[in-house]
């Protein structure tokens, strides 16, 4: 383990969130998700809630300022406009971590077209439905 | 980059890092060290000087507490009571990161064999002669 460093994140997933540049995703999904054969590496981690991963990554890694939607979550099949319980932790976590994004949704099936290109996926061991999140990975500016 | 995490520690160093558990040890060394054939994992991280590698590695890693010596140099060759003026840098470094510890150092060819045996060395474009340490990593306590 190291200081500042939420232990969560293993060496492999570490490695993965500072490689990753402006605009790259990183894709936190449940446990139902179909993860393993979409393409992008997948890193595991079996027992975390998504919740929980969430807020471990948004300590490290700054959103996308240069777009709307920088966190964007899965929308209930057949109920666009419903919030599922775990949309309001995301939510919550946002606003402590980066207060100037809101989280949006898209489409299922949009879902998983967008996480095939990502940088990298974590499967949690979530067991809420539509325990999903695309990050899009934003910038450290310069020290003033 | 990552917020909270020198830039200067890069994907592989920061799994490294991350992947180390108590009592490992990593080796800064100068330009002019015999590291990539010694036997750990090099990682390079050339124009980079010892002193800001310490500065940045110590932001993240704890010592070891356990031990009276974890944080080693490179005594002067001939005169062992010498101190290079690195030497004074690095102690600086350790008061303000790692208070409790104290630098010390050991003979040239006993700092090789130690080497040796370390996690990982980190080979930096440190020009200052003796611009070597060894880092024995601590542990991080539970949360209270």
């Amino acid at each position: 383990m190291l200081k500042n460093i939420p232990p969560i994140l293993g060496p492999e997933l570490l490695a993965t969130l500072r490689a990753m540049g402006h605009g790259d995703e990183i894709v936190i999904v449940d446990a139902n998700f179909p993860a393993s054969f979409l393409g992008p590496r997948t890193h595991r981690a079996d027992g975390i809630t998504a919740t929980d991963m969430l807020d471990a990554i948004l300590t490290l890694m700054p959103l996308d300022e240069f777009v709307d939607e920088a966190a964007i979550g899965m929308a209930v099949v057949g109920d666009p406009q419903a919030r599922p319980p775990i949309v309001a932790e995301f939510e919550a976590m946002l606003a402590r971590h980066e207060p100037n994004f809101r989280f949006s949704t898209i489409e299922r099936f949009a879902f998983y077209d967008r996480a095939r290109s990502a940088t990298a996926l974590v499967q949690t061991g979530e067991t809420r439905l539509y325990g999903n999140i695309i990050l899009k990975k934003g910038i450290i500016r310069p020290a003033a």
